[in-house]
């Protein structure tokens, strides 16, 4: 999307020097700086540092990853260990997993002197189908949107509330949960986001940059408004992204996004997750009993990353040092508390019958 | 409460020297410094400056304010003049106009000769008074968490959540909220406390320090985590308290306490709220229609305050500046939510008729 009117993908590739580049994350909203990574473990160091972050920008980078350690080393031994070295940097994205087996399976039946090109063209199609997805996504959004702002007197704004940053910087562009309200902004729509700040790690300062440079009214909210706006009908539709979907339609995101299911269902707000197909975990049927919560380190919690006085990106400490931390990262969302599943093939029922239907191909 | 094996309260007096001392709570939890403060403007400027926060620990320094000014000028226009300079200190605090109110009308019919030591000795019962009540609701909250105790396995913690600081340093001593978890403490139950971060403010700082320095064990966590920690199973009550109930049992308490009694609900997690029956509005009924809710500026929720590396307190602004920001600080919990209310007199149901009940002398 755009930035300052020019338009930047997350990760983009130089086709005349093969260099990879990506906006290096950990600065925004407070500068926007974009790098070269190229060996195996600056991409691990990306990934597991959150230079880059979302599950599907994790699985282009991490595809990446493996075309860069593939052009160095195409045996099967400096594949599998591509993997080993980039499936550990995060536990929680299926999306990781799903892109390095891609990657693997479709390299390793080759002889090794095709491998480096193949990697390469491959990386390339998943940064794109990505990008596809979600303008589909988007799409598909898109209508539900239109129909609210048909239904509310001309001129009133379709206020919508998002948690994290689901938006085209965890993607390669578009972004899931941000791509419907990208694509009504410009089909021309009044649309108003209701920003959670997200924390720990405050994501919502990604998103609320995101929509800002684009150019989307937006207004940033600590993660606890998000119900008193909705009992006071200041939210007309909840659009999340996801991490992991069951086959059931449970939806595994960032921490207290459940809160906002709860919220949106006792004040008959609809709550639709925006998601690819490939976030949809077949093999999980029960979100709360089956997927294991990462705990992240208590220092995401205690400190606050900023920009201090001096313009200077910084930390505070705000709790006591010596109180213990907790740091959950993400919760389930039961499918009784979702409405909709914003796919790229459409809105789906967030029940096994409908995404068997709707992907009986994949499932 | 303890701090460093010696029992505070959050306002005291020598009764030997005459001198008042407060806890400076503005370096709270980085810093613990005790302050005397004798002048007329020195008590101001605490209340102003947010040395002393919380409604009834405003109200007793203000108190406390109004017997030193009488000291040194007993007269109705000393008395006058210090109401209007303590009045308007934080105007919109109830509490300070009733705690005010009581001085002067305590003290005017009386010769001036006497006033001094009949503001001193009402100075020194309303502090009392504060203590006492918060120390009946701790003594009926705990009979709460003993028998949340005694149906647990032996040797297992009660795990209690709370939201914001409705602890001793908001009130004289206990607290409202904390009151059963330090009786439940001094008892010898094993209680473990989620302490809820509380953006934008970061109260949870300061229940954290409370509880740490009483030695309670606590884990502080960001105000998403709540749900999470319930769908599993780790919290077995929730205990808050609030600045506002109305007639009906209603309750008006820091933004994102309803989300918390949503998440208690879907969980049959019990959800309790601590409160002093003078915050009982009783011309009120419907919370989410009728009370007005405090819009505060942005720049609590842009910045964060914290301590940084030097070790000096210090801001750090999170989002991007031209973002908006919104700013709700409170929200309200439909009584249907509410398990309980654990008063000075005893634990009532969210209720009109209930409170009505018990509270006929004063309805």
């Amino acid at each position: 999307m755009k930035v300052g009117n020019q338009h930047f993908r997350s990760i983009w590739h130089d086709a005349a020097s093969g260099a990879v580049f990506i906006i290096d994350q950990r600065w925004l909203p407070h500068r926007f700086e974009t790098v070269e990574i190229d060996t195996l473990d600056e991409f691990a160091t990306a990934i597991r540092e959150m230079w880059v972050r979302g599950a599907p920008l994790i699985g282009v980078t991490a595809a990446w990853g493996m075309a860069k350690a593939v052009a160095r080393d195409p045996s099967d031994t400096s594949i599998n260990s591509a993997w080993e070295v980039l499936h550990a940097t995060r536990p929680t994205a299926i999306n990781l997993a799903w892109a390095l087996n891609r990657m693997r399976d479709h390299l390793i039946p080759h002889p090794v002197e095709e491998r480096s090109s193949l990697a390469t063209r491959l990386a390339i199609e998943m940064a794109d189908e990505d990008v596809e997805i979600n303008r589909q996504i988007g799409e598909n959004g898109l209508q539900l949107i239109r129909e609210i702002a048909f239904a509310k007197p001309e001129g009133s704004a379709v206020n919508i509330l998002t948690h994290c940053n689901a938006g085209w910087l965890a993607a390669v562009d578009w972004g899931t949960a941000t791509s419907p309200i990208y694509h009504a902004h410009n089909a021309g729509l009044n649309v108003h986001v209701w920003v959670d700040e997200t924390r720990p790690r405050n994501q919502g300062a990604l998103t609320a940059w995101e929509l800002g440079s684009h150019g989307v009214p937006h207004t940033y909210v600590v993660d606890s408004a998000g119900g008193h706006l909705m009992q006071n009908g200041e939210v007309d539709i909840v659009i999340v992204g996801t991490d992991r979907t069951t086959r059931c339609g449970d939806v595994c995101n960032k921490i207290g996004t459940y809160l906002k299911a709860l919220a949106a269902q006792d004040n008959r707000v609809p709550f639709y997750v925006a998601l690819p197909s490939p976030t949809i975990d077949w093999k999980v049927s029960e979100g709360v009993k089956e997927i294991p919560i990462e705990q992240r380190g208590g220092s995401e919690v205690r400190r606050q990353l900023g920009r201090n006085i001096d313009g200077e990106i910084s930390e505070v400490a705000v709790p006591p040092d010596d109180s213990p931390v907790g740091n959950p990262a993400f919760d389930v969302t039961p499918a009784r508390l979702v409405t909709g599943l914003i796919t790229e093939r459409g809105v789906v029922q967030p029940s096994e019958a409908a995404l068997l239907e709707m992907y009986s191909d994949l499932a």
